[in-house]
C-alpha cells in the first residue's frame, strides 16, 4: 500500500507541474498520471504547492555558549524545523579543546539521536586545529558521513583560527573530500574595537554591530578565498550579509575560485536600524555577523536570483531575551550571540522573496533544499522531488495569510526576531521519508523518528 | 497504448536518477516505478542517460545572404537537428526592408510549415525599424507566438541599426513582452578595419579575424547593456565569444541588469590558430564573430558553470566551402559568414565540456534545453523530462566513441568544421512528442512532423 | 629694466617656496636671491602666492549656436579671463558644413586678433569629417600650431560624428601628432529622450538633465576609450561629470591606455538639485552634460588629487537668461546650453578645493595650468613659474573674502552660476608676458595684447 | 663666495629648462640669468641634466639579520649611494625585542653619526609592539625628526604582528602624525609553504619564490588596506611588485584611501626566470617578495608613469654571496633575504625607465626625489631644486654609457643583481648641501659630512 498526493503543482529547482506523487516505503516511486495502486492511500491537495522537504545547512541546538547552552536542543529544534517545512537539518557538531573529531562526533550523536522529528546531519567545528586532528579529517567523509568542517576567522582568543591553520585545513580537507564552512569576520578588528568601545563605557547592546562593521566581514572573505585559492580547495561561506563580501565572491566565482556561499532569511529581511533604539531589547539583534544597512537586502536578493548566493540557512542559535541575553546587561560583548529561525525560513522566503518577485519559485526551492543538499552530499536523496528520493515533500498552500508571533512558535525561546511579520502561505502537510507528520498543518507529535544522514564526500 | 523507455538514467537541469518514463499521446505522462500499461511498448536502454530533447535557440535555415542562400533549408537543418539530439529548433525569421513583420512571418511559415523534422519557433530578425513596425511588435507576443526580436549591431549599411533604434526597441519590447536578441559587435570598427586591409590589398580570409577584434564585441556588449539598463529591459547577447565580454555580462548580472548571454560550442572548441594557414582554407572559419585566442575557452565553460553564460545554441548558418565560400577568393569581406553546428551541438559539449569535468550533466542539460526553453517561453512544454511536457527525448549512449566527419553527416553541406573530432557517447533514440523519430541510431527518414511551436510571451 | 616681484610664495605643480622673481622682456629670468638690477621696478607681495597664469583649455567665445551666438566674445571673454588670473585659453575654432580647416581657423583668428586681453590658442572642432579633411589635419600642428581636434558623440543630426569616424579620426590624429578632444554623452540615447518627454509634453528645463542621465556618458567615455585603445590614439575627455566615466578613465589609465581628462568648476560646486525648482529659471544651469548628484563630487574631487582627472577647465560658453536662454519656453531643448566661467575658475577651485583641503595647492596650480599647458604643447612656455617660461604670474592675496556676484563681474552675461558664493582670497596682480595687466585688483583697461600661441603636436 | 652651476638643464617634477644655478651656504640661492656674484666658483656642465639629489627612503645598513649583518655598513652604503646619485637615505632603524623606541633610535644614530657620506633619516621599524610602545610614537615625529614606523605582515614568530597590533598601530599613527610603512605579504601562507618544500627535502633557493606567491603580497595590501581604511590612516606599501597588489592599490586610491605605494628596481628590471637556474647561485636573488613574473614590469612600469606607484626605493639589504648567502646551503629559508641597490637606482631607471620612454624625465625625478621627500617630511628641503632649498644636485651626463659591474661598485658586497647590464648616462658631478662630493665622476673621498634630517609629521 502507498500513498497518492494528488492535485498539487510540483516544484523543483528546475520543473514546475501538476501531477499526482506516489510514496512507499519511504520512497517517491513515480510521478504523473496513473501512477496508483487500488489500495493507496489518497492525499488530495489542489491549489497547493509540493516543494522538496528544507534542507536548514546551519542550525546550532543544544550548543553549548560561554556557560549557558541554546535555547533549542534538538527535539524542540527539529519540531520547529519540520513545523517550518524543513525536513533536514545539518547541525554544526563541535570539537572543543582536547578532543578528538571521533569524541566531539559521539557527544552530537547523543544529543540527537532519538531526539528528532526532522533527519539530520552534522558539521565538523573544529576549535582545537592540530596534527592529529589534521590526519583525523579523512576519517570523516570515510567513516563519519561527515563531508565539511567548520572554523572561525572571528572569536579572537576562542574559536579563531590563524591563515596558517586554516591555509593547511583547506590544504588537508581537498585531499579528503571535505569541504571547509567558514566563518568570515577578521576577529582581530573587531575584538579591538570591542575593546575600545568598552575602556570608553559604551557598553550598550547598540555598540555591537559598530563592533563588526562590513569591511571586517569584507577582508575576512578576501582573505578566505585568496588561501582557498591558493590551497585549490573549495571554500563555503557561511552567514554573507553585505555587498562588499557578495561582490569579492562574484569576482571569485568568475575568475573559477571553487567558493559557494550562503546567506540567512534575517540578513534578507532585516537591517541595522533594528539596534537603533537605545535600549536593551536591541540584545534579542544581537548575532554575528550583525544586521547590515537595509541597502545590501536588494543585493543579496539579486545574488540568490544569479547564483551568487547559493544558499539559504537559518544559523538557527537561539538565547530567550530574559534569563540568556539579559543575563549581563552592562557589557554588549558578554550578551550571547544568535537567535532563532528554523521554523521561519520557507515561510519569510516566500512571503518577502517569491511572492514579490525577487526569487522565482524554482530558486526558491534550489536555495532551501537543493542546493544544500547537492553541496553537503545528501542529493539525490534529499532535496528534490524525484522517483527514488526520500519522500520528504511540503505541501504548501499559497492562499492563506497569519501573522508570525513567538506566543504560537514552536522553536523554544521566548522571542521571534520576525514577531508581527506577515507569512502569505502555509504548511499544509510535511511528510518526511513519506511519514505524515504535519497533517492539515498539525503536528503529530511524539514523533521523533529522524535518523543520521550519513553524507557522501565533496 | 502507451510507450515505455525502461532503465535508463534521467537528466534534467536539476535532477539524476534511474527511472521509467511513460509516453501516451505526445506527452511525458509518468515518471517512476510501475507505471506501465500491460499493452505499453517498451524500450529498454539500459546505461543510456535520457536527455530532455535538445532546443538551438540560434539557427539560420533557408536564408538569403548577399545573392546566396543558406545550404541547409529547414528539411535537412531540421533533419540533422533531429540526428544531433535536438528537439526544436528557434530560427531567425528575418524581416527584409519593406516588409510588415507578418508578411515577414508568413514568409519563414512557408519554408518551414510541412518541411521540418524537429519542432520550430521563429525570432523575428528585424533589418527596417520604423514607427509602424514598432507598433507591430505589440503583435508578435500576442498573436503570432513570436517574443523575441532580433537587432544587429554591426554589419553597417545592411542589418546594423543605430543607438536610437536599438534603444527605442529595447522599450518597446520590454512593453511587449519581448526579449531583444542582439548581435553585438561594433560595425563602424569593423567596417573600418576592413576597408583599410582591403585598401592595403590584404584579401586573404587571414583577415576575417583581425577586422573584428575582442574590444570590438566587448564594446558593444557594454552598449548594450547601458541602452537595455536605461529601458529597464531584457536583452539576450547571442553568440558571446570572449573573455573581455564576458566580464562586462558578469557586471551586469552582478548588478541586476536583465541580460543574458548565449554562446555557441565552436567558440567553445575551435579557436584563432586555425585562421593561421594563410590559404584560402580559412574560410571555412569565417563567421562573425570571429574565432579567438584559445585563453577565452576556459573563461566561457566557466561561464556556463556558474550561469554567466545562460545557453549553448549554434547559430547554425551553413554555406558550401566549394560553390558558396570560394564564390569569390579575393576579398575576404565577401565570403558568407557562418558555419554549420546543429547535428554537432549536444555530441561536442557532452564529450569535450561534460567528460573532462568542465560542466556537469545537470549544467549541459540545462544550457542545451531548459535555460532556452524557459527564456524563449517553451516551458515546461520544452526542455525537461517531467509528466505534461512533450515527450522529446534523446536517448544518450555514453560507452561509445566515435569520429566527426562532414562524409557522414546529415547537414547539407560539403564540410564540417570538427572534421576529425572524437565524439564520446552518441545517440541512440530521439523521441519527438513520442514519435520514434531515432531509432537505433538511424533515423526513420520522411517523418517532417515538426510543428510550430507558439511561444510565450516573456 | 626688470621687474621684480618681491616677498611672494612662488607655487607650482611641484614646488612652494618664498622668493622674489626677476623677469625682463616677457620673460621671467630668474628666480631666488639677490637677482636684481638697480635700475629694477619692485612690486612687494609679502603673504601673497604667485601661481603661474592660469590655462582655461575649454572656452567658446563668439560661437555661433543656433541662431544666437554666445555672450561673450574674445574681447569680453579674455578680459573676464584676465581678471580671474586666466593668461591664456584655448578655445574651440570650429569647422562648419563645408569650409575647410583653414576656413574655418582663419574665421577663429579673424575673431580674435587684436581684441585679447589673454594670450590664445586654438582647438579645432570638426563637424564636417571627410577625406579631404582627413588629409588636411596634418597641416594643423605643422603649419597652424593647432595640436588638437574636437569631435561630439552627441548632439545628433547635427554635431555629432558616428564611430567609424571617430575611429579614423583617432587613427589619423595619431598619425598627426594631434589629440582628440571629444564630447561624450550618447546622443541617440538623448535624442531619443528628449523626443519622448516633449511628446509627452514635458517641456520644462527641469527635464534637460533628465534627457542626459549619466549613464549615457559614462556609455560614451567607455565607447571612446575602446576606439581610442584600438587606434592606439590619445583621447582627452572633456567636461567629465560624474562617477561613472570617472571609474572607467581610471580603468582605463590603470591598463595604460592614452586617456587624459577634464571637468569644470560647475561639476564640482553645483549639482542636479539646481534642477529642481520648476520654474524656468532652471534654464540658468542647463549645460551639457547637465549638472549632477551631489555624491559625485568627492569623487570627481579625488579624481583630481590622484590624477584620474587632469585639468579643470571651464567650458566657458555663455549666454544671456533675458534675450538668449528664454527666447523660447516652451521646449527645454531649444535652450542655448553653456554658461559662465572663466573668470571664475581660480576663485572657487582654491575656495572650495584647496581651502578645504580637497586638493593642494600644487595640485591646484597643475590642474588649472601646468597639466593643460602640457597636454596642449605650450609648457613650459606657459604653465609654470621657471627661468626662461613667459612671465605670466598671478599673485594671490589669500587673506581676503568676497562675494561672487554678476553685478560685479566682467563676463558680458546677466547672471553667473556662482551667485552668492563666497570666495576666499582674490588676485592682486596679474602680468601677462611681464606686462602688469591687473594691479591691486584693477584692470589695466584697453590692453587687447593677447597674441596667438602656436601649439607644439603632441 | 658662492657656487655657480652653469650651462646644465634643470629637471624638477614639474619643470624642464636651460639655467645656471647659484649655491650659497649650503642652499640653493638663485637660478636664472645673471645671477652669480663676481668671485662665484663657475662649473661648466653643458649638455647635462641636473636633478635633485635622490632620495631613498628604503635601506637597511648595518642591519643585524639572524646571526650575521648586512655587508654594507653606513659608511660603505652612504659611500655606494653618493656614487649613484643619492644624496639622502632613509634607513630602517629597528627596535628590537624589549627596546624603547627612544633606545632603538639611539642605537641607529650610534651607527650612522660621524659615518655618512649621505644625509639621513630613520624610519623606525618595531618588532615589539606593547601598550608602551604605543605611548612613544609620539615622542617619534615630536622630538626625533622620525615620521614613520614600519611593521611586518610576514615573517611570522619573528617580525610578524597579527592584525589587531597592525589595526591599532595605524590608529595610533594617524593620531601622532606618522604614516605606517608596511611589508606586505602573509607570513601565515609563507610560513606553511616553506615548511611544507622542506618537509619534502625541497630545499634549494629554486623553492624561495614558489612560498611566496603574489597572491600572498595581494592578500596582504588587502587586508592592510582595509584596516587602513577603518581605521582612517595612511598607509605606505613598501616594495610592491606585481599587478594583483597594484589592481588593489589603484582601486583604493580610487575610492580615496590614503594609500601610497612603493617598487624597487629589481622588479622593474629582473625577473623569476633568474630562479630557473638549479643552482645555489639562485640564492643571490633572494629576496622578499621574490622577483616575478615578467609581464608585472608594465603594470609596474605604467603605475610609475600615472602615479598608482609613489616612489622608487631600493630595499638595499645586502649580504656577501660568499660567506653569508652561502652560509647554509641545504635550506633556502636560512637564506639572508636582501640584495643591494642604492648605488644603482638612479642609473637603471634612467636606462631602463626614462630612455625607452616608460616614464618621463619628470616622473623620473618625482619617484626617485620629490614624493619620497613629500610623503616622508623633508620637503621642500630636499627632493627639488629651488631656490632655499638644499644644494642636493646631481649632474648627470646622458651622453656617455657604461657596463654595471660588481668590480667597480662601491657597495660593500661581492656581487651586483645588475651585473652586465648596460647603463646609459653617467654621473658627472653630485652635491650635497653645496658640497662637491663627486667630481667628474671621482669621489672626493674621506667628507662624511652627511647629517642627519629630522623629518616633518606626516
Amino acid at each position: 500500500m502507498g500513498l497518492i498526493i494528488r492535485g498539487g503543482t510540483i516544484v523543483t529547482a528546475t520543473d514546475y507541474y501538476q501531477s499526482d506523487v506516489r510514496i512507499e516505503d519511504e520512497k517517491i516511486v513515480a510521478i504523473g498520471e496513473g501512477i496508483g495502486a487500488s489500495d493507496d492511500e489518497v492525499i488530495q491537495v489542489d491549489g497547493c504547492y509540493l516543494f522538496p522537504g528544507g534542507v536548514d545547512a546551519h542550525t546550532h541546538f543544544a550548543l553549548p555558549v560561554g556557560n549557558t547552552v541554546t535555547a533549542d536542543d534538538f527535539c524542540s529544534g527539529t519540531k520547529a524545523a519540520i513545523m517550518g517545512g524543513t525536513t533536514t537539518i545539518i547541525d554544526y557538531a563541535t570539537q572543543f579543546k582536547g578532543e578528538t573529531l571521533q569524541e566531539a562526533l559521539a557527544n552530537w550523536h547523543d544529543k540527537a539521536q532519538g531526539n528528532c522529528y526532522a533527519d539530520y546531519g552534522f558539521h565538523m567545528a573544529i576549535t582545537d586545529w592540530n596534527h592529529r586532528i589534521a590526519q583525523e579529517i579523512a576519517w570523516l567523509p570515510q567513516e563519519a558521513g561527515v563531508s565539511s568542517i567548520k572554523l572561525y576567522m572571528a572569536y579572537k582568543n576562542v574559536l579563531q583560527v590563524d591563515d596558517a591553520i586554516l591555509f593547511q585545513a583547506l590544504q588537508r580537507s581537498e585531499e579528503c573530500g571535505v569541504m571547509v564552512c567558514l566563518h568570515c569576520e577578521n576577529g582581530d578588528i573587531i575584538h579591538t574595537l570591542v575593546n575600545q568601545f568598552l575602556d570608553k563605557g559604551q557598553t550598550e547592546p547598540y555598540y555591537h554591530h559598530l563592533s563588526r562593521p562590513p569591511l571586517a566581514e569584507q577582508e575576512a572573505v578576501t582573505r578566505a578565498i585568496a588561501l582557498a585559492e591558493l590551497a585549490h580547495a573549495t571554500l563555503y561561506v557561511v552567514h554573507l550579509t553585505c555587498r562588499e563580501a557578495l561582490a569579492v565572491v562574484a569576482d571569485a566565482k568568475g575568475r573559477g575560485v571553487k567558493v559557494y556561499a550562503e546567506t540567512c532569511p534575517q540578513y534578507l529581511l532585516l537591517d541595522e536600524s533594528y539596534y537603533h533604539d537605545k535600549s536593551f531589547n536591541v540584545a534579542k539583534y544581537a548575532i554575528s555577523p550583525p544586521l547590515r544597512a537595509k541597502d545590501n537586502q536588494e543585493h543579496l536578493w539579486n545574488g540568490l536570483h544569479h547564483g551568487t548566493l547559493d544558499v539559504v540557512a537559518t544559523d538557527h542559535c537561539s538565547f530567550n531575551f530574559h534569563g540568556q541575553k539579559d543575563a549581563v546587561t552592562n557589557d554588549f560583548s558578554k550578551i550571547p550571540n544568535g537567535m532563532a529561525g528554523v521554523e521561519n525560513r520557507l515561510g519569510v522566503l516566500y512571503t518577502y522573496g517569491v511572492v514579490p518577485g525577487k526569487i522565482s519559485l524554482n530558486e526558491f526551492v534550489n536555495r532551501t533544499a537543493t542546493q544544500p543538499a547537492k553541496l553537503f552530499g545528501m542529493f539525490p536523496r534529499k532535496g528534490t522531488i524525484a522517483p527514488g528520493s526520500d519522500a520528504d515533500i511540503v505541501v504548501w498552500n499559497p492562499a492563506t495569510t497569519s501573522t508570525i508571533t513567538a506566543s504560537k512558535q514552536y522553536q523554544n525561546v521566548d522571542y521571534t526576531p520576525y514577531e508581527g511579520f506577515k507569512q502569505i502561505g502555509n504548511i499544509e502537510h510535511v511528510f518526511l521519508r513519506g511519514q505524515h507528520l504535519v497533517r492539515c498543518g498539525k503536528l503529530c507529535d511524539g514523533k521523533q523518528q529522524g535518523i543520521y544522514i550519513s553524507r557522501k564526500p565533496f
